[in-house]
């Protein structure tokens, strides 16, 4: 079993649940990888240096100084003490971007036309990312060796520009990278849970993988201001639905769009939760 | 042979050195390890955040806000521009802070008299690194892999703490470790240069190890205001004699004591030169 887990900059923001998400996470036994966002840190941070933070549908668009701010912010800030919160509580993690071992290679996007400001916008240093960016040979490389890659929403170009992603497409590109990826040569072996002994067409092994997204909601809710109001489970037909009606908006439309690519894709489960939650089994699951 | 080269800030922050250097550095073959400063660049940030950066004997006061801006500058941005640079050249590199890993478990420095300013000072985030606090078996690890480790000046104290450190004494530090590290295991080689077949008494093998500082000028200069009045090789005694007639001074006593330590203590070359000058033979050459 390999788990991907998610946190967001609300999370990555706020010491005391970051630290009580950091415990959770490092008792977490088997293998695991942690992707983070840090959006919130960022738009504080522009602000101190008198720049004004430009977001078009929920994405920021990334000129240089922006660019050099996600990073220091991102790759700088946020992942490293997160690491070393981590190493406190005896989890081996290594922060990476995705130009860190070539990790992720994104793709630069190009100018597009958006609908809903009825203008073309060029998003500058903005990437975009799929499982096959993802360079899950050296992900895996890492688990085996006892070390949890703690990712960041940085990639590169491979022709030495580092490019801002989103987080949680890079954490559901790595989940369907890691589920579909079969282990090279014989002194791979699986990690030895239970549900990882089953052997795909070539005899060689795939892990389960399971992909949770942690917020500061319980889950995806049927009323955004009723905390309680928590949908249990949710299928592709059910999300189409409530988004019609406008139940599901804003930036929970691409965090269920991105889970139930990776359930389609191979991963074998998808959470959404709050981060306190990480250890238990509250939140929305998602049902191929 | 395992080279570690360190780079000042005043190459990071000089976008053509800085690719020159890129260049030169992907070039040269096997094992290498680099470390980088960022010091220019973290001022600038201080002081376009409204922020006093306050130096003492050479070394940055750091408040729990500046911790903050030097991991941003040295892991962040410097640290991440500096390996999306190497992976367009084709060098597959990582960078690292000191918790990354566990790389580096620095101390942090307890309050000490400063002479100069006839008081005690609490230099806050700030943490002391030898070669003891270098885990030599990782860094082993990726460059056995073919992966080029890039070090900033971050590090951290295993309590979730990071720690702002000397760069020069990280780079000392770990040519230190690397030189007596011994492989532990017989999956290890040596790395098949001609210099690295010899055995330590116990059978295994260390690496030969050589140390190089770049920096702006072309090496330890006779006269600072003279670039090519560059001494060729220096001994200790030497150096003691320039030092005490103030020819050696200010940020060049600390770097030629880091180098002259490495030399007495297994590393087989230091050479400080210039940085565009990486793959010839100019520079300062130590005499053990």
């Amino acid at each position: 079993m390999i788990k991907i887990i998610k946190i967001g900059g609300n999370v990555v923001d706020n010491p005391v649940l970051l630290q009580e998400f950091v415990r959770d996470f490092a008792a977490m036994p088997g293998m695991k990888v942690l992707v983070h966002g840090g959006g919130v840190m960022a738009s504080q941070m522009q602000k101190s240096m008198g720049m004004a933070p430009q977001m078009i549908e929920g994405r920021r668009v990334t000129d240089e100084e922006t660019l050099k701010v996600v990073t220091m912010v991102y790759a700088g800030w946020c992942n490293k003490n997160l690491v070393a919160l981590l190493q406190a509580e005896g989890c081996n993690a290594v922060g990476l971007t995705g130009a860190d071992g070539n990790v992720i290679k994104a793709r630069r996007r190009a100018p597009l036309y958006v609908e809903s400001i009825g203008e073309e916008v060029d998003y500058g240093f903005v990437g975009d990312v799929d499982a096959g960016c993802v360079n899950a040979g050296f992900i895996y490389t890492l688990l085996e060796r006892g070390i949890t890659p703690v990712l960041c929403a940085i990639n590169h170009d491979g022709e030495g520009s580092l490019l801002n992603t989103n987080a949680d497409t890079i954490a559901s590109s790595v989940a369907v990278a890691m589920a579909n990826y079969r282990y090279r040569s014989p002194r791979e072996v699986c990690c030895r849970c239970e549900e990882c002994t089953h052997c795909s067409d070539d005899g060689r092994l795939t892990h389960v993988t399971e992909l949770i997204y942690c917020f500061e909601k319980d889950g995806v809710l049927h009323d955004k201001d009723d905390d309680s109001s928590v949908i249990s489970e949710i299928d592709r037909s059910m999300f189409e639905d409530l988004k019609s009606k406008g139940i599901i908006a804003d930036g929970m439309i691409p965090k269920l769009a991105n889970s139930f690519k990776a359930i389609e894709s191979g991963v074998s489960k998808v959470k959404i939760k709050h981060a306190r939650n990480l250890l238990n089994e509250t939140g929305t699951t998602l049902l191929k």
